[in-house]
């Protein structure tokens, strides 16, 4: 508990000052300082979590006797808080379970809004445990002016893509918090809330005087998923079941405030496992923005939108002549193609040819984007046929308020 | 609108100035100046709604074909909002409904929680419309700091003594927030609480900084059982049927706040039909105390405990001796005996004949206390009889979320 406390208060002393921010990294704004990229060292030791380091992921892979998911050998869930008690609970023989989300805010996703969904599948099928996902409709439309029909049209298309990421519906329970809010759920929230300040959410989200208290009561929503007892349905009679919660680091102050909270209402903190941010196609400085359709890869992308989009837009780290890049090689710290290759680039012999060969000279730029075309066409193909698939009669299975029996197996 | 928002500012200007206030009514505090009594006329005033005069009483009478409740011909229901068009809507064949509630913070009521339900079950009985009735636990449970479970029992309890009063289960929907809250009604809290800035809180309802978000959070919980569209189970379809809500004045500033946001949300404002505060039997510069069973009686004490409290504590305008009281006749304006009377006696010739005897000196106090331990032990004693027969089945049903076919016949 103290080391939430004093983390928030540190968040607290940093956003009530004057002076600019070296970062800023919450919910709704990612920044780095002066166009640079996001120092995750210094993230790390201002939210107070752990990094993830090389004996947890061997941990992993001892624990559940399969290699780890590349997004964890290569550091892209590079951040922890309690994962090694989750890993002790699981030696033990327990069990825990998984709890993630996403804000439906925009009709297609990216392949960064992926991430997360891939980890966690990945988790559950690792560790055979069942996972809630929380759509956060009623955020969207508090924060993006959406009407509440428009966020819950959304909510349900992104939940298509959700499902399409392979989920195993007998141990996945999605939910939307326009249609579950209530009962055990509302009353976790009000527990949380009684806790929290509004001293407190301006330090650790910003709030200001000028925002509505829609946005200052809502963090307890995206609490209270930590909790077993606010899924009645799923866990009754298991109020001490760990939760770990996969996500990118910046939805941690959430989890800070939830983490601080937890004790005092009598509740276990939930653990998280953190990535870092997915970069846009313009270079780790840019951001992958909605009202830029260039700036990212959708699920919804053709393969010719694939080919011309990395071919046009994917900042290379390569030289500007063919001579220069023989004789210098490229830049990997900068180069896109090679850092969309180690999110998706299942085959670690391959990546590390590539960027040997790539960084040398020898391989050039237009090279390494052919390959990135194939992985990412392939795998936005393999999306969008999976996602064809689900009909709104398997939404609505998912979304049902159901025991699921076969949870644990 | 502008009226809503111009009181708004009239009520910030005013709590956020550090001079001392003339008088303090929200709903959590009610305090006269200098320990004197509530100056309603300056509270009209300062919350911009309207005097109820006699032309609407006489309006309510012609339309109901029936003489107006006592609360209503003597002036306890003082104050209203858009009553009159609650009139024309009901004169022009069209139907509305009731919303009343109570915040359950206590074991047992006590004659002054009773007031606003005796006068609903009256309006519901004259207007044959239905009725919701919110139980706010959540509110009780962040407020009172008592426990969820705690909040959720006395919630029951409380339904016992409102369903006691005689509500027509065919035309009544009792709810507790902790079991409803969720689906329509959760949608519409967030509509209503992105219409709200914390700025404007602290201006209506005197929140701080160090107050928790559960709190910030909450008016736009109170603020939904004004429109219709919260309610699908009852009033699917009719999503412009007016709402008028019977209350005491301290709960006023929640439907200024939602009377100002129901037009940017595309809602019908709530009328509203406002009472006075019920006296403490030490008089009216007292207030009735949870801490002090002396200075009220509830529906749960016996004939005995209503006679030694009436003869031991109810302020008296009587003089003090015999002779005095012979020459100069009692002071009726500070008089509480008489005040209960006039709450509680349905006769108005015979109130009318108490009051002249007793001003002249012709009647004691000691007899007007007699005549009042007799009405009051009959109200408490059918009370209590009405009470015992509330089983939990019938706390089920008018609790059971279902449609009221006969709402309006």
């Amino acid at each position: 508990m103290a080391e939430e406390q004093s983390t928030a208060g540190r968040a607290a002393a940093t956003s009530s000052a004057t002076v600019k921010e070296d970062q800023v990294v919450n919910p709704w704004e990612v920044s780095a300082k002066d166009g640079g990229k996001i120092d995750y060292d210094k993230l790390i030791e201002k939210f107070g979590c752990q990094r993830l380091d090389h004996s947890l992921v061997s941990r992993v892979e001892r624990l559940t006797s399969r290699s780890a998911h590349v997004f964890l050998r290569r550091g892209v869930f590079f951040a922890h808080r309690d994962f090694n008690e989750i890993l002790d609970v699981y030696e033990r023989g327990e069990r825990f379970y998984l709890y993630t989300g996403r804000g439906p805010s925009s009709e297609a996703l990216h392949l960064g809004h992926l991430v997360p969904f891939m980890f966690t599948k990945y988790l559950q099928d690792a560790f055979k445990v069942p996972l809630v996902i929380q759509l956060t409709d009623d955020e969207k439309c508090m924060w993006r002016n959406l009407t509440v029909e428009e966020s819950r049209r959304l909510a349900r298309e992104n939940a298509k893509d959700i499902i399409a990421c392979g989920f195993d519906i007998t141990r996945t329970f999605i939910f939307t918090d326009f249609d579950f809010v209530g009962g055990a759920f509302y009353q976790n929230m009000v527990r949380v809330a009684k806790c929290v300040t509004f001293n407190k959410v301006v330090g650790i989200f910003g709030f200001t005087h000028e925002d509505h208290i829609g946005k200052i009561g809502f963090p307890p929503v995206q609490a209270v998923p930590s909790f077993p007892s606010s899924f009645p349905h799923l866990f009754t009679g298991k109020d001490n079941l760990r939760c770990l919660i996969p996500c990118a680091i910046d939805q941690d102050p959430y989890f800070r405030m939830t983490r601080d909270v937890a004790p005092r209402i009598g509740y276990q903190k939930p653990a998280l496992i953190e990535s870092s941010f997915f970069p846009a196609l313009q270079g780790e400085t840019g951001k992958m923005s909605a009202s830029d359709p260039n700036s990212a890869i959708y699920v919804t992308d053709t393969p010719k939108e694939i080919k011309n989009k990395v071919n046009r837009y994917a900042f290379s780290g390569g030289q500007d002549t063919i001579e220069n890049h023989r004789k210098y090689g490229a830049n990997l710290e900068v180069d896109i193609p090679v850092k969309y290759l180690g999110f998706f680039l299942e085959d670690d012999d391959e990546l590390e040819h590539i960027k040997k060969e790539y960084s040398v000279g020898r391989m050039l730029t237009g090279e390494v984007k052919k390959r990135l075309i194939e992985v990412l066409s392939e795998l936005v193909e393999r999306h969008q046929k999976a996602r064809a698939a689900v009909t709104d009669e398997i939404v609505d299975a998912f979304m049902a308020v159901r025991p699921l029996p076969f949870m644990f197996s």
